[in-house]
């Protein structure tokens, strides 16, 4: 009995990157699982830790050691629990990949690998990145399309001025986020000849949440959602969140 | 720097009983704390043990050894982890917090007993116990209300047999819950002379997520996640869930 728990996957998740995200989340992950009852339900332990260094200022900056270090620390404190495969809810953080994988000897399901092989997956030919100035600045998407061979637009300026503002002066702060702002960054992003974007920051992801988008958008956190439930082997519901 | 942080509070929360409920509770921890950035956030390892054995099953059987060695093992790895309080998202899995309490060395904020404490502040003269069959055999309420003074009302049989619907063939499988078959389990509390009625277990919070409820209604979730966000020294936001 105790032996078969131990083989029982569990999965833990670097998240708190940020609160709001983590808990839709762990939302989706419930509702994504097919379950009748408590105990059909995925294993998991979620790393809500809030004071993790600001991903982008660590990137802008450059001063990156203090979120590395946090991130593979928290990453072997969950293998220590003993989770059998990773998941972080912050695409942004995903630079810091390299550090985790090295810091544990557990799988991480990378939301950004999972999200552009969607992408190609469903024949986008211009991907539009939509994030942090973090993470476009570490290059933690388009490193991955150019592996992939898949085109990629980055916002421009302008356009990234107002992902920075949606994302940190109204999500993380806990507001709806402005559906004008919104919709200019889509148009750019259709200017630039996107047939589809990705919305390649967990924040994005909030934002999805209280404004139901079409379906030129890719959530990355729905793909990581979905691939979290199989990897611990659960039935998915076809109920989109 | 490190040290410091180590001294940050780490609430670990045992939860997956249920995952909805659990998720729910998350919503509110970060909802109900102030803050404008992610790093104003608390702290929080959530251990959702979907698989921890039915605590009401374990309640009618007496087989309830399984649960017990479950839950202190869960709060032991907890403690392991770093954490500095606990709370669990299960009013009936409190029947076994002088076991949680026995394997660790730091404080369970205890919902049932929080809650009797509102009930008695707020000046309800008599309470209903609206909660699973397995809460009311155990007596996790009673006992409470009894130590505090606070006269209480046990649902008849019939009245039981619809909260256990009402939370195991509904709430648990994933269904929003009758308001037909709750407003007559409010009804019969009403008419046994009850002027407070306590929602004692999570699937009922779950319930009130997805049907606004009178102040007649006491949720015990929410006065634990409010004693959580206090016990790690962050404010409260006065916009109630």
């Amino acid at each position: 009995m105790e032996k078969q728990r131990e083989k029982e996957p569990l999965l833990g998740v670097l998240g708190g990157m940020g609160p709001e995200a983590t808990q839709i989340f762990y939302r989706h992950l419930v509702r994504r699982t097919k379950a009748a009852r408590d105990q059909d339900h995925i294993r998991v332990l979620i790393f809500g830790d809030a004071t993790v260094p600001d991903r982008t200022a660590a990137i802008l900056s450059g001063d990156e050691e203090p979120v590395r270090a946090r991130l593979a620390e928290d990453a072997r404190l969950l293998e220590a629990a003993g989770c059998t495969c990773l998941a972080m809810t912050c695409n942004t953080a995903h630079h810091f990949a390299p550090a985790i994988r090295e810091a544990v000897g557990i799988p991480l399901l990378h939301m950004p690998d999972l999200t552009v092989r969607r992408a190609k997956k469903m024949g986008v030919r211009r991907l539009a990145l939509l994030g942090t100035a973090g993470a476009m600045k570490a290059g933690v998407y388009q490193d991955i399309c150019a592996l992939e061979g898949v085109d990629c637009w980055v916002p421009d300026r302008e356009t990234q001025a107002m992902l920075t503002t949606l994302i940190y002066d109204q999500i993380k702060a806990g507001q709806p986020g402005d559906e004008t702002l919104f919709a200019k960054v889509a148009a750019a992003a259709r200017a630039a000849g996107c047939d589809g974007a990705v919305l390649g920051c967990t924040e994005l992801s909030v934002y999805r949440e209280r404004h139901p988008l079409h379906r030129f958008f890719i959530d990355a956190m729905e793909v990581l959602v979905e691939a979290c439930v199989s990897a611990c082997g659960k039935p998915l519901t076809e109920d989109k969140p």
